[in-house]
């Protein structure tokens, strides 16, 4: 892809307000969206991450009636992705979930696991002694995922709308209604709806390069 | 693009320790990356972010030495972005900056302005009553497009490598002495170093996908 198909795929991707709801896309395509969300970086390979792929219609439009900027996105999208994210104590260098990182993910040797685990409380007692510290980093590598996956679908022609404009205790109790969330491991965090447009988008607004980039040459 | 050669990008991205500080990213390149950032979404579109793209050699060696997660990316890579984001005062609805975005980049009618400002309003109300909040919610954003400018790169075929580990304090210091940075617009938030690789990468370890996707069909 060269760099004029590139501008392209970044002028494609729009916050894409009401899908086709006749237009699903395919099995094949959307693994590979969410290959780009599994195979994101995150901070010292934490991956914080749990995507909820929603193609239920009625659990759609339970979820756009709730979500003031989700109304037409959710319920006429194909996918609609909730992102989760781990909780505090689930990020703690000494928690379960970082120990079967260790062990099961990253396999890392049983002399170097101490040393990762090490490097993390350090990192736990500097910036991230408040639980929400930890959870707002946690975050942060949930919108890499999201972005990813964002920027894949545009590739493959895909449309989506991030959707941070959630009733996250309504959407909590749905979930945990239908046993879809465990509160004590993760947070809502961002959602996003896949899709394709019905509607061409308006020109992209932003500020210009010079405003928001500065050369140190 | 297909999907195998999307597959293929995705596995070329991985977060290069060692760059080889022989090979510059061309402009050209260079400027379709930055779009990458420039053109990403963000929540009600606040763009928060400013790119500090250093290519000087001197301060690329400053950074390193104070920046544990980037001693040997800093001063090996080709470009160096530091990722600032807006402090809180900078973010509220009523500050110059959203009065700025809302007349001079979104062009918003003067009967449309106050809705857009309503709603900020709104949202501040509920969630972002602290300041830590807002900048946390604006460093999700900032992720987006550091996430979009990697994976652009890596299309491109250049390496990557986003650093989180950077002591802030220092970083701060440095950029404040040069006259790079007022605290009183911005936080630094993460920085990603930019170029090409010495080494091939090892095997890329994440959760399967089993583990980290639920289907609700």
């Amino acid at each position: 892809m060269n760099r004029n198909e590139i501008m392209d795929v970044l002028n494609f991707r729009h916050s894409c307000k009401v899908f086709d709801d006749k237009k699903k896309i395919s099995d094949v395509d959307f693994e590979v969206i969410l290959e780009a969300g599994r195979l994101s970086p995150s901070s010292m390979g934490i991956e914080p991450w749990k995507f909820l792929v929603i193609e239920n219609q009625e659990l759609k439009n339970e979820l756009g009636a709730v979500c003031w900027g989700g109304k037409a996105q959710m319920p006429t999208c194909s996918h609609l992705v909730l992102y989760l994210s781990r909780v505090a104590k689930e990020l703690r260098f000494d928690s379960n979930y970082i120990d079967y990182l260790v062990k099961d993910v990253k396999h890392l040797p049983e002399d170097v696991a101490p040393t990762y685990k090490g490097i993390m409380k350090s990192i736990e007692e500097v910036r991230f002694k408040e639980d929400n510290d930890l959870e707002a980093y946690a975050s942060d590598q949930v919108h890499i995922a999201l972005a990813n996956m964002m920027n894949v679908a545009a590739i493959l022609g895909i449309d989506s709308c991030p959707i941070g404009g959630i009733d996250r205790k309504a959407v909590e109790k749905i979930l945990v209604d239908r046993g879809l969330l465990d509160t004590e491991e993760f947070n809502i965090t961002v959602s996003a709806a896949f899709g394709y447009r019905v509607n061409n988008p308006g020109e992209k607004l932003r500020q210009g390069i010079d405003e928001i980039v500065t050369w140190i040459k």
